[in-house]
Formats: structure tokens, sequence, C-alpha cells
């Protein structure tokens, strides 16, 4: 394929990716520091699945295409035992009609975007008044019985963090604001996206009903809108706002979707694997550049470069989970096939693709030597050593479930959250200098990690 | 009402805008001064107009309401003499249904609106393949014939410039573009946005044809969507690229649009009156915050603050066109209803609501002593003199028509094109402290020539 000459001739950059290994043998700092000026890899798989794939929503035709693209790219990669584990899935898929109208005091459409997991207003859509609550708690707050017949509009701001720490702040007003307006009896909800860009971007992202609560239609509005539709509130002296919302999401029941793994062998393939993880779904309005092509390219270039740096101890397992979006079901199923077969350690790349600052795991008191010779190793990339302990990303439940070593790589998210679950995840979001840094400490860490005879995470 | 009042909070601002007059007599400059820091009134139009009417396409009900909440504003702010003075137009609506789809060999969907003025491919879309022109001089080489049953695609990227001036350069593959296409047999054509932002932002516009070339259906992708289409031909090894294409917009034939006008009375009405204008209209796709209720803001803010320092000499008279988008129809009315009342000189707020940077007039020769006074009124603002000709915007047809005087007050146009005629042209773009400073040089500048007693350009 042509594939990687054009990622070459994209980036202008004078040598081939194999290079990396042509010179002779190179230590693994070696090939993590030319990884830094010269990786291709990562941009070549984020370019052609965002490509020649585009969006991938879970448990769909179009995340099957995905899945069919990252095995074909893994093997012409020369990735080891690369296979789609196939698991079944609940589908939910977004409709073709997503329409908020103001209809009084001040008639204008508002861009709008269904939830997933939200039911479908049917095509004609439903006409309510809207009642305005600053934040989740205020909604909580509201009587029982109180939004009969009303639609619930959740303000709830959200603030730019490196950390992405706000997105517990912020993220309860999608998580859970649709299912407490539903309990109150509310007919629909919308919400001031789940994001901090002030484009006409609507975030989408998952909504969850208390048990006994049946899913009502909710969606996100831009930051834009919602902040028009808070103007209207200011000035519409206690009339009564109105609104037109058509959205027609559909429960297609069950379908399959599938894991995507693939392997560097290692010389001793009865230890137990280094696992690094993505996701290779997306929703459906955007590319899944940053959410997460991005992160199965950081993944699967570090594999590679520290295969050049010579055949690693263990066996590095990639595991492109599907479904992550809609329920992490890849990341269960991925834990209920292979519980028995223990991993090593666990990471993953699920935070955009801009620059990593921070190095966390969970053995810093287990295994103090090994956290210490990692943290040390990557302090030349400008990786912060952390005591925060390591809890891993969703599509690693199976590190969590075995109870084993851990470690994140925190990413810079200042702008993540500009870009996520909307329509602007698209690949030129993407720094190529950045992604870079993130494939360096990568490769860095996983070929540590990757020839390390002991256990990562002593066993008491 | 309590517009007023909103827009003081939301500024958190000390003191109301009627306190530039209540401290008694200001000079002139005192008055442009204070504006700098402390004008409400074009934030409050433009708050008022996006957040009680939004869009206003040209021709609709919709600028309807835009011009009846226009003349209820200038008659709250005490302006004279307003009115709606209509003109009968040939009236385009953008229709429901904007799809574009790639069929293979990478199928995905693209975002894409439609162009002003463009045809429809009817409900079920159009399936073609695509053929891909670098620039407009490159779809101009191409054979007559040689487009039949096929969708162009044309490139022609957009770098920002601070005086705008890439829109003449890039431009033409949206103004020409799909009429050269139609005429070497093309079913529809789809553009790259004449625009430099990278959000999923089509940037929509007027599309012409020449005489006997019947209009096809032509939109414009978003930048993030024509690279990838680009990519696609990078990758396709020749395959042909396949599009369904749908755009439903209509010819609605004669509607009835208007021109709001009001007035500043001058101390002596028999003198020609300055003329400040904008438009009221904008694309259905945004609020029509940057294009051009800020404008209409700017002039009707330096209107009333010219008079807070006394009334002035002569009539100053504010239009806000109507229908400017869509042809020029309010300039072109306005002119012919008015061409026996001649006008003093002739000034436009049309490039959104960054910072002036540059002053610019037709009468540096004739009038020599009055351009350098203007221009050095206004260089404790930051605005450069220049010697480049004014030669005016869209809505004072009436200026150029009587060749009457012309001052152009160039506005930093660095970002204008990330928004221009786009769905993100909303009001928190605006950065207030930039359109204060446009509303202290419009000020100082209106203030002097409705001071001004002679000849602004004196006749041969």
């Amino acid at each position: 394929m042509n594939r990687l000459a054009f990622a070459l001739a994209a980036l202008s950059l004078p040598i081939p990716a194999t290079a990396l290994a042509a010179d002779g043998p190179m230590t693994l700092e070696q090939g993590a520091d030319k990884v830094l000026t010269h990786d291709t890899i990562a941009w070549d798989f984020v370019e052609g699945i965002t490509t020649e794939v585009g969006p991938r929503q879970a448990g769909t035709e179009a995340e099957k295409r995905g899945r069919d693209w990252a095995v074909a790219w893994l093997r012409d990669q020369g990735f080891a035992n690369v296979a789609d584990e196939p698991f079944e899935m609940e589908t939910w898929v977004p409709g073709d009609l997503h329409k908020a109208e103001i209809l009084s005091p001040f008639p204008q459409p508002l861009i709008v975007q269904p939830l997933g997991g939200t039911a479908s207003t049917g095509p004609d859509g439903i006409t309510a008044e809207v009642v305005y609550f600053k934040t989740v708690a205020d909604l909580a707050a509201a009587p029982d019985g109180s939004l009969a017949g009303k639609i619930a509009y959740i303000s709830h701001s959200m603030t730019p963090t490196q950390d992405g720490s706000q997105y517990g702040f912020a993220g309860p007003a999608r998580w859970i604001g649709s299912g407490i307006a539903a309990s109150k009896g509310a007919l629909a909800t919308v919400i001031k996206s789940v994001g901090t860009d002030y484009h006409r971007n609507p975030h989408t992202g998952g909504a969850g009903f208390p048990a006994g609560v049946a899913p009502t239609p909710a969606g996100a509005l831009p930051l834009p809108d919602a902040e028009n539709l808070e103007r209207m509130f200011e000035r519409a002296d206690g009339q009564p706002i109105t609104m037109k919302l058509t959205l027609t999401p559909q429960q297609l029941g069950t379908t399959t979707s599938g894991n995507v793994v693939g392997e560097i062998v290692g010389r001793d393939p009865s230890l137990p694997p280094v696992l690094v993880a993505c996701h290779i779904d997306s929703w459906w309005n955007g590319t899944g550049a940053f959410d997460d092509g991005a992160g199965c390219g950081i993944v699967a270039a570090a594999a590679l470069h520290v295969s050049h740096t010579g055949q690693p101890l263990r066996t590095i397992r990639v595991l492109m989970a599907g479904a992550e979006e809609t329920g992490l079901w890849g990341s269960k199923a991925y834990s209920a096939a292979h519980i028995d077969e223990p991993i090593a350690v666990g990471l993953e790349s699920d935070f955009g693709a801009d620059r990593i600052w921070r190095f966390e795991s969970n053995f810093r008191e287990a295994n103090p030597d090994l956290h210490a010779k990692l943290a040390a190793s990557v302090a030349r990339f400008g990786v912060a050593n952390s005591a925060i302990v390591a809890s891993g990303g969703a599509d690693i439940d199976i590190a969590r479930d075995q109870k084993t070593a851990i470690i994140d790589l925190q990413q810079d998210g200042t702008r993540y959250f500009d870009l996520h679950h909307t329509p602007d995840d698209t690949l030129e979001k993407i720094d190529p200098v950045q992604l870079r840094q993130n494939v360096a400490v990568w490769t860095q860490v996983v070929g540590i990690l990757a020839n390390e005879p002991g256990d990562i995470l002593p066993k008491d």
C-alpha cells in the first residue's frame, strides 16, 4: 500500500520509518530519541483510518470497516497474531433528524445533537416549554413531577483543565442530567455541551437513566447556542420559552462488534505480556482522530519502535477495543474472554494527541525501583514523576480485574474538551510534534516494561 | 425595555451609557475617549438582534423580524425619522437537506451547505464521480464538455490576511467556480470553503453563473472535510471517487425586503447628511453577529455618541441595508430611491468587530486638510493614515453613484474569514474591547464630518 509514502510526503520527512531500524542496533533510549523527531507510524494510522474509514459508531457497519482497516494495517506493519475478536452488544445509533428550534418568544433555530442511549422524539418532534437549571444540583432539587410536560435545560459550564479533571465536575450534566430530569417527569432534556470550545459543536456522549426510568430524548447544544438560550431567558421578562425538539436516534438491538488485537511476540512468550490499549470506535459526528485514532496510532507505533531496537523479552499486545464510547463493551468483553491469561501491566492512550506531561503508576510503593527507573527514563521528554496512583483508562478493564500493574501516561488535556465527542474531532487538529512526543515516551516506557524480567506489580 | 440593563450586567460596567452625556458638555475628543472604555450601545444592538432574532436570511420573514427589531431599537435609542423603506427582490432560500456522502472508495459523510443562488439536487440527491481541481485556473483550463455527468471539486486554499485581500484571491472559487464548472457540463460543484478556520464550518456565500448557463447545485465543504477529500484522492490509487450530494435550496421568486433608516437630525438639515451604513440581513447558518450585527451596532452607537457631545451641524443618517448578502439589493434600492438627495460622505462598517487599524479616504488630494485632520484625530486609537483611495463598502452604492466623499475605516480582518458566512458567526466571537475601539474611532470621525461646514469632497 502507498499509505506510508503518502504520510511521508505530507510530513516532508526525509527518511522512511523503517530507517529507524536500518541504521543498525540502537539502544532503547536511542530509538525513543529518534522517534521524537522521525516517527511517521502513528500519523500514518490516524490519517489512514480517518480518511479511509471516517466515523466509526460503535456496533455499526462503519465500526466494522474500521476494524477491518486496522486489522489490515497491523498485518501490513508486521504485527503477529492479528485478530478481530467478536462480541455482542446493544447498539444505539443517532438517526437522521437533529433539530432544535425556539418557537417563542424569540424564534430561531439552534444546533443540537442527541446524547448516546437516549430516545427519539419521533420525526415530528415535540414542542414544550423549557425550564432552565444552572447546575445539576439545581435540577436535582426540583420537586418530583415538577417537570411534567417540560423540556429541562441544564447549563453547568466547564473550564479547561490540563489534567481533564473538570470532566468530573461538568460531566454529570450529561451522564445523569437527562435521567434526573426524566425521573421528575421531563419530556426531554437539552444540555449545554460538556465542552470548552465556542464553535457550533455539540458534544455528544453517553447519557444514563436510573433503573425504572424510561430513557427520554436528550441532546447537547453547542456553547454558543446554549449561551444564546440563556440570554433569551434573561430577555424574556418571564414569558415562557418554547422549543421544538426533533431527535430521532434508534436502538438497533443486539449487533456484533469486536476487539482488534495484534502482537509483537516476545523472546519468552510464557511471560505475561505488556498490554497497550486504545479504542477503535468513535462517535458518528467526527472522524475519531483525537478520540481515539491518535491513541491507537501511538500504542501501535510504540510497540513497533520497541521491536526495532531488538525483540523484547515479553510480548507486547496491542488492544484496539471496540465500542468504548457507548458503554465500554469491548473492554468488558476483552476482560471476560482473557481474564485467565495474566497480563504484566496495562496502559491505555485515550486522551487526544497532545504532549505527555506526567507519569503515574500503581506500583510506586510495591516496586519503587522500577517506578523510579521508568519515571527517570522519560524526564528528558518533559514528563514529571507523580505520586498519584494510576487507575488506568476505560479500555484496560482487564488490568483492574486482574489487579495487576497499571501505568498512566497523562496527556495535556487543555484543549481535549474543545474537540471531545464533536464534529471537530478531525485529523488536522493533531499536532504532529506533540504526537511524536507521545510515541517517544510510550516507546521508552513500553520498551523498559517489555524487557523487565520480574513482576511489575509484585504479588503480596 | 430591559435590554440595556441586561447588557450592562453582562459587561459588569459600573455606569450606564447615558452617563456619557450626563457629565455635562464634553468635547468630541472627550466623548470618543470615553466611548473607548464605556460604550455599551454597540454591544446592546448586536446582542439584542442575535438573541431576539438570530439568522436573518435576505428577503425572508426572519429578515423582516430583524428589520422590525432594528426599527424598534432605533426608536428606543432616540433616533428620528426611523423607517423601513421597502423594496422588491428575488429571494433564494437554502432549503432543509444539506448532505454530502462519499460512496466509494472510502464511504463516509462530509458536511456541506449550499451556496447562495444555486439550484437544488432534489431531495433524492445526485450521485456522480468527483473531479478535483486545485485552482480556479485549473478548472477554467478543463476542456468544454469534459465535466459532463461529473461533480467538480475546487480546492484553492485561502490564507488569513489583515487587510482581507486574500478574499480576492480565493473568492473566485465561490464567485465563479460553479458557473465555470456548469458551463463545462458539470452536474454540480463542491468547493473548499472560502475561509481560514479549521472547524466543521461551511462558508456559504453567493455564487454566480454566466448568462445562458443554468445554475447547478453547488455547496461548500468545511476545510477539514475538503482536506479529507483531497487525502482520499491521494490514497485512491486512481479509483474514481463517488459522491452523493443532496442540496435543496429554492428560489422563492419576488419578495419584499427593506432598508432600515434613522437619523440624528443636524442643526442645518439643508446640508447633505453623513451616511453611515451596515447591513441588517445575514446568511441563514449563523446569527449574523460579526456579519453584520456588529457593524450596525458600531455605526448606530457612533451616531448617538456624536449627538451626546452636542447636536451636529449635519444630519447623520444610519442605513441598515436589507439583503446585502444575496446581491446588494438594499444598497441598490437605497441609491435608486435617494439618488437625487445628495449625501456629504458615505462610510460603511461590514468587516467584523476587530480593531480599526487604517484610515482611508477618497479626498486626500481634493481636500488634504480635512483628510489630514481626520487621520490625525484617530492616531491615538492606533489607526494609521494611508494613501490608499477609499472605495467604500457594499452598502454605500449611493456614495459611488453620486461620486461623493467616501471613508473606509479598515478593520483587522485576520480572523474575519474564520467566521465569515459560517454557523460560527455568533455573538461571543466579538471582543468587547475591540468593538468599543471601533465605536470610539467612528465617533471621532463621524463627529468631525457631521460638523464640517464645507464640501467634504469639493466638486471640480
